[in-house]
Formats: structure tokens, C-alpha cells, sequence
């Protein structure tokens, strides 16, 4: 049992698990931009990636291969390397009396396990046994956007589209999606390696495992991820993912429907005022959130507020938010941040 | 006035108003493709694309400059040049007892004129006064799904998000996308000139002007014609409408209440047994429809049917339709057909 929900109160000998994917990058230059306090970085990988050069604060840093051995006197270990990884070492990590805040999927829903997304519900964090679950990408922005509002009026339901990057398959979805655009435009054929299917100025629907309600894993994320960090145990939610050519961010179109009536106008006031959230709503301009516009951002953009026409106490609106930032990384520095004690 | 609702029973003059654009050029592919019964078949432009040399058939036609002239001893008009030019036009094709299927939104939402969508509400052709009009391309994919699902259980409701792809912008906006991600891809700025932003790997919502209920004209179009279309004049029905970097096909993300509850397998087997519709659905292999499935071809591809867990009697589902062909072209020529008297 550890003696203390926090971190101690000192620089941080602190572990990347995962770190040359594309959270894990994004985690080392997040960690670098916020200065978190840390003694010694450990940079941990498959055997595959070992040896890797990496460049962290003007100091090179070299990848090495997770081993039993690499976790000794570890403060906090953040792993974005899979479930099954981090599932591999958590004993090991609890052990070391270190903290792992882990973006698997692996313990989201255990309910020993706090789910956190700090704006909203990071009042639990302290609630954890050595480890924290990271939400998943599109729950993070999700939730981000509907707890605000949820102070406003209960929300009974929410129907969501995506239109999520390539991103979330990893860098090298990524890659590949760069290499079957260029192939498409040279008129070459295209050959998908890493993606199910082509993704050149192609769309499909998100290919997690099919659960046996006809709803996808990611969809089923989203269901039972937002009613943890909400704390709504009925709440009535329906996704649709959708992975679309787009690099690093994702968009949401969601349709809300409220206890009572939410005026446009005071749903966007309660939005300016949250944290790690954007405005961006010109209606004359017509102009809206874009991919585009939080490429590399914190913030998450939300616009395009209005009553919708189909029903009573409904609202529709649209998000756009980085996947690797805000949907990963930046969200569990940020959980991490909240167990370092104030001076 | 018409002395009959029908083509006169021989081969057609036809002219095709906007022949150099996106849709004005697959009209000629599928009158050729579908041997439309035509004597003599005129290109007009604007003054701009007069003159360019078009084969058809294996014969070289000239784009003409639209005048009064060019219009004589025509029997029917297969306009896609824009509501203005439609207007100017039409008073002159009605003088020459001809008719006008229109692809723009001009007449579409007039009580006297029939907005047809052959597979759905083709019966109600015949009550045109010289002007048929041609549904929005997100219309036409959407009615062709729901009228059959409305024979099951009247429809109640139905939120629709969809993945628009940039031929609805037309020919240049196509080569403007391409031009767009090879800049990119190249490491040099993209400048959009057509479109709003650029959509290389970005996306953003449909640029159609704003209403005054905060709903574009885009998804107004969706929620008037379609109710419409199915003569169901209270429907209730909200869009969120979306660029996305693909080329010629949409795709829409469908959330539907009926009054009863509708069995997914059941409303499979009334899409399978529909006409203009295939099924691509295989929760084994998560196959599902993608634009790629439909370019270039006449079926609508629909899937992904399952019983929508935020609420009772509720199903969703996906669909991808090529929109230059079912959502405009194609349409347009299927009008045609239904009023070519039958031998």
C-alpha cells in the first residue's frame, strides 16, 4: 500500500514506456515545454526500438529495453505501449511504490482505478492504488466538452459522429497515410500495410473488434468511459467512429438533449470559461473549429452551438482537439501534475 | 401548358446546361453508358467554356455559349449550372413545350414542381409543369435509405452527420484538393483558392451560408427536401454537414427513432430487396461501406445496421454514395427515363 496518494515532493525519476511511438513522443516534448520536475528520465521500449537516439533537453538520451531491472527507485512511470505492457509490469511498478498513469485501455473501467481527465474530474485522483487510467482519445475531448455544460442541465443523451485522425493508429498509420496519398497522386495503386484499408482520400469505419452489441470497442470506449469520468451511470450514449485522411486531430459531431432547455448563448459562456477549452464560433465568417486549427494545441475547440431543430432541450454542437495532446499526452502530464505537492 | 407529362416518343433533342462541370460531364458518361434515346444531343456553356471539344458517343462536340437560340426545338434540358442560370432559362424551355430536370436548389422546395428521387417518390413525376427538380446529392443518398426503413415503422426522428466530399464544390475544387495535399506532402504552404480552407488532411463544416436558425443552407436543404421527398411534413430531422478530404463520394453517419421497434435484421432485408441500394455488411471481417466502394458506380452502399443503444425503437446505420453519380448525374437521367413513354 503506498503511504501517500502523491508524488514526492522532490525532482522525479521518472519512466516514458512506449516511448518512440507518437504519444510517446509527444509525452517527452510535453514533459520538456511544462518542465515537470525531473531527476533522471528512463526512456523504455520493445526490444525492436532499443537503442533509439533521442534528443531531451539539449541532452541525448538513448532507448533501452524494458526489463525488471529499469524500474528501480522509479517515481512514476507513464506508459503508452498497450494493455498488455503495461497489465506485464503494473506488479513490478506497484513494487517500486512508483505511480503509473497508463494510456491502455487495460484498466479504464476498473473501478479501483481512477479515470481521470483533470477539468473534470480531477478531484478523484488522489482515489488511485499506485495507478490512474488515461481516457481514450475521443472521450478525453468529449467529456472535456460535456461536463461544463452538464452543470447547466443533467444530459440525458448524446449521439456522437467522429471523424477521427489516422493518428490514433500510431505513427506509423500516420506515415503510411502520407505514403498512399503521394502513390494516389502519381496514379500508382496503393497497398495499405499498417491500415486495414487505403486511406487516400478515403474514409472508413473505425476497425476496433466488434462487440457483440454491433458497437465497436472504440464506440463502446466512449459509452462507458464517459459515464465513469461524468459520473452517470445511465447516461444514454451512441457513437459512431470514423476514421478519416486527416494527421493528427480529431473532430466530434455531437448532438446533446438536455433535462431542461439550454440556450445556445449561456452553453457558449459556460465553454469560455472552462479550462483547456477554445471558442471558436464566427457565424457571420462561417467559421468553425478545423483540424487544422489545434494541430499542436492544448485546447480543445468547440463551436457551432445551436438549438437543435429535432428536439426539445437539445443542443448540437462540434469539437475539433489534437489526439496526441490533449486526447493523450498532455492529459496524463496533466494527471500527473496533480499529484506533485504545492509548495 | 404541357399537353402531356411524357417525352415525345421518338429520339431526343436534349441539351445539357453546365456540360463542362463536374456533374454537367458525368451526364454525358451516363446518357452514353445508359443509350438514352437521343436524336441530337447540344452542349451548352457559359461563355467562359465555350468552344471546348467534348467526344460523345465517338463524335466530337463543341461546348456552345448559352442563347435563346440554342434552345429551339429542344424536348428536355439537363441543367447543372446553378440556380441563376436555371431561372434565366426556364421561361424559354417551357415556351418550347420542352422540359427542365434541374440539379440546382432553384425549384426544388416549389409546391408545383416534383422533387424526385425515381426508387422513392417516382410515382409523382408526372405532375410537372415543364420543371422536375433534382434533390440535393446528401438528400438523394439519404431518402433512398430511409423510405424503405419508413415502410417497417414511420419514421420519427432522424440526426444525420455527414463525410461530404469535394466534388460538391465542383471540378476544380477536386483538382484544388489534389494540388492542396501535394503542397503539403511537398513541405509547401497550400493556398486554397476554391475552397474556404484548405482540406488537405483537414476538414471542416459545409461553407454554405448560415440561416437564421444557425443551420447552413446545406443541412437545411437535407431536413426540407427530405421531408419532402418522403411527404412526411413534420419529420423531425437535424444535420451537422462536413467537408471531408475525399473525392467524388459522400458518406453519412444515420441515427433513426421509429415508432416501433425495427429488428436490424429486418431492416437489412428491406434494404437488401431495394432497388439502387447494396448492402456491404460484414461484422466479421468490420467490412463496412467506404467511399472507395462507390466511386464511380450507381448503387448506394449501406451498413453498419444496429440497434442504437441511447434509446427504444431507435437503429443506426452508415451508407456512401458517389455523389457526382446517384447524388446528382445519375438521378437526373433516372428522372428522364420515367417519363420516356414505354413501347
Amino acid at each position: 500500500m503506498r503511504q501517500s496518494p502523491y508524488l514526492p515532493n522532490r525532482p522525479l525519476k521518472v519512466a516514458v514506456l512506449g516511448s518512440s511511438g507518437a504519444v510517446g513522443s509527444e509525452l517527452l516534448k510535453i514533459l520538456e515545454q511544462r518542465d515537470f520536475p525531473i531527476s533522471e528520465l528512463v526512456l523504455l521500449s520493445s526490444e525492436r526500438s532499443e537503442g533509439k537516439k533521442i534528443i531531451w533537453k539539449d541532452e541525448e538520451l538513448v532507448t533501452k529495453k524494458t526489463t525488471k531491472e529499469e524500474f528501480k527507485n522509479l517515481d512514476l512511470v507513464l506508459a503508452s505501449a498497450g494493455g498488455s505492457i503495461s497489465k506485464k509490469w503494473l506488479s513490478t511498478i506497484i513494487d517500486q511504490n512508483a505511480l503509473l498513469i497508463d494510456n491502455s485501455s487495460a484498466f479504464r473501467l476498473d473501478k479501483n482505478v481512477p479515470l481521470i481527465v483533470p477539468e473534470v474530474n480531477g478531484s478523484e485522483v488522489l482515489n488511485h492504488d499506485g495507478v490512474i487510467a488515461n481516457p481514450n482519445c475521443t472521450t478525453i475531448l468529449l467529456t472535456l466538452v460535456l461536463a461544463p455544460l452538464n452543470k447547466l442541465s443533467t444530459i440525458q443523451r448524446v449521439i456522437v459522429s467522429t471523424y477521427q485522425s489516422v493518428s490514433g493508429a500510431g505513427q506509423l498509420a500516420m506515415e503510411e497515410l502520407k505514403l498512399l496519398t503521394e502513390q494516389y497522386l502519381q496514379g500508382n495503386p496503393q497497398k495499405s500495410e499498417v491500415l486495414p484499408y487505403s486511406l487516400a482520400f478515403n474514409l472508413f469505419l473505425h476497425n476496433s473488434p466488434m462487440l457483440s452489441n454491433n458497437y465497436c470497442e472504440e464506440e463502446m470506449k466512449m459509452v462507458n468511459e464517459t459515464r465513469k469520468i461524468l459520473n452517470i451511470a445511465d447516461l444514454k450514449l451512441s457513437a459512431t467512429c470514423v476514421r478519416v485522411p486527416v494527421l493528427r486531430a480529431h473532430s466530434e459531431s455531437i448532438n446533446i438533449e438536455f433535462a431542461d432547455e439550454v440556450e445556445p448563448k449561456d452553453a457558449l459562456e459556460e465553454l469560455k470559461k472552462s479550462p483547456g477549452i477554445e471558442v471558436i464560433e464566427d457565424y457571420k465568417n462561417n467559421r468553425f473549429p478545423m483540424p487544422n486549427d489545434v494541430m499542436g494545441r492544448d485546447n480543445v475547440a468547440v463551436g457551432r452551438l445551436r438549438t437543435d431543430i429535432s428536439q426539445s432541450h437539445g443542443l448540437e454542437l462540434w469539437l475539433c482537439g489534437d489526439q496526441i495532446r490533449k486526447g493523450a499526452a498532455l492529459n496524463a502530464v496533466q494527471i500527473a501534475e496533480l499529484l506533485i505537492p504545492k509548495k
